[in-house]
């Protein structure tokens, strides 16, 4: 008997707890305001049992860009600084490639004629330095890269440049049931490499511009996947949305981007039936990150166009994310 | 004090309930043998905590291909069944095919003609059949014909013609904390319409052969993605290895298929440190089902080829699964 009553006082105690837990605010670092109500009352219409817009748990997805929405993305993505730093790395290994552009330019180091690079220049930069390797060796060399690269600003590695808000919500929606995955349209082998460990997402749960691999055998006999410079998929814009179909093959109940290149991804989301949730990253804090956008009368960037269209679009179905106003904290690493 | 007792009776019912569960037979329509054990062996050893060969919960991955491992894939792939059913709609949309081939072979309805239609032909059936639609009508098409299409010699519904012991794998696995994947050389979308339904397995758990999309608008202004006759990721042989490092970017730890089609991804998966499982379904029982592949010394048929060179492959470093001796039950229609 008296272990029974030790076994029924410790199932009393864990059921305590698990109400405290569930009491506890899920969303510390956001500012009261329409967005965050509006990602609350998203999650408790669509997983409250009775409610009229209940989602079953197998149709509980959550899509999200990462440059600029889960992480800085200004003045540049985290990933070209990756090929600009293998660029020497590559030039070792193919000499021949010192004399030919833009690899010229890039060894220069003149960082004015870098900023200048043309997206061709850039793509022909990332083709030659994210394919042609081993699909393990590449893993291991972002792996490499990420523990010693430091974001110029704050001095930091990359991967603590995530914003403790948006870590918050993906935390938020787990603990609800929904699946959550990344939709970048950074290459989908680069962010599988940290997203586990950064956003607690699986690789399978990432999906990005992506290359096609090569199957062949290593000198040991064993099968060795070899990344080739073949595009297989194109994961921005409209890619999006058929990223989402082809790799997950349901339609998201909730989306978060920052730029144009989520727009189909959001407008998809929105267009199915039920509570669908869609949120947009409004960069207007130039003191705690950065402020940029001419939709909101802001420069316009290189990187992460929000143009008027957007904001029009944005402004008449979904919730815009303020970071200056919404975001108590942007950083875990900031102050408390 | 009398609530307290009833909690913890209730907790010891649910915990004794489990015990019993888990002692029951997770496999009961596999005989004894070398396959069954293997089985068994490679669950305990990657899921038992301590174990050397422990495998962490987020890296148990487990891939079946689905014609001839799944379900009965002989004397022609349900698939295929489904494009030539299919024909008779598209050239009633599109009346100048009638005359064109090899349309007009399948709308003769000679079967010994259409038995004998080349490679190109179906792949020219398939692309008619399968692309050019909305996604969800072309899902809405297949889960219409599989409410009424009969398999022809067992008079049931396809989904009806899944092997048991395999389903039991299939709940095994997954109740020992493994994700299930379908790696099919099959359409992807095709089977996502019923592997959830059928298999237990979500859409965005099943790899197959796949087309392209393309994002646009309807009538009405919402986005839709119709259906391209463009190849993505042709999912047989090395596009099955290709194909699981796509999708989920993790080398899986069991794997089984019955054909060349399936050879990579066996290799794949075995190539990977601590405890691999590869297995191979062989079809030798004419009786219950068919005896086919050359390398058993039973008749060559179109599908599911099983050479000779893969048997001795499946000999040295996988287990071969005998239908015939294997297995107790085949289908779950089947008197007890």
């Amino acid at each position: 008997m008296a272990r029974l009553r030790r076994l029924a006082l410790g199932l009393l105690i864990l059921t305590t707890g698990a109400i405290a837990a569930r009491a506890q605010d899920p969303l510390p670092s956001w500012n009261e305001g329409a967005a965050r109500t509006a990602i609350v009352d998203f999650v408790k219409a669509t997983t409250t049992t009775g409610s009229p817009q209940f989602v079953p748990p197998e149709d509980r997805i959550a899509t999200f860009d990462q440059d600029g929405t889960l992480w800085v993305e200004h003045p540049i993505y985290s990933q070209l600084v990756y090929c600009l730093d293998r660029v020497p790395v590559v030039v070792k290994e193919r000499p021949e490639l010192a004399n030919v552009e833009p690899f010229k330019t890039v060894m220069s180091g003149n960082r004015e004629a870098i900023a200048h690079l043309s997206e061709d220049d850039l793509i022909k930069i990332a083709m030659t330095t994210l394919t042609g390797m081993p699909v393990d060796d590449f893993r291991a060399e972002v792996k490499k890269w990420l523990a010693t690269a430091r974001n110029e600003r704050w001095k930091r590695p990359y991967t603590d440049m995530t914003y403790l808000p948006m870590q918050e919500v993906l935390r938020y929606l787990r603990a609800n049931g929904y699946k959550t995955y990344i939709v970048t349209g950074g290459g989908q082998d680069f962010v599988r490499a940290y997203a586990e460990a950064t956003y607690g997402i699986p690789p399978e749960q990432v999906i990005g511009t992506s290359a096609g691999t090569k199957y062949g055998y290593g000198k040991d006999g064993k099968p060795v996947l070899t990344k080739e410079p073949k595009l297989i998929l194109d994961n921005n814009n409209a890619g999006k949305a058929e990223g989402i179909y082809l790799m997950i093959g349901r339609r998201p109940h909730a989306a978060f981007g920052n730029s144009t290149g989520d727009q189909q991804m959001l407008e998809y989301t929105k267009g199915g039936g039920g509570a669908r949730l869609a949120m947009i990253v409004l960069h207007d804090d130039a003191t705690r990150e950065y402020a940029y956008g001419p939709a909101a009368g802001l420069p316009d960037t290189k990187v992460g166009t929000f143009t008027s269209a957007l904001y029009a679009e944005a402004k008449k179905d979904w919730v815009v994310i303020s970071m200056k106003n919404d975001w108590k904290k942007i950083f875990a690493f900031e102050g408390p």
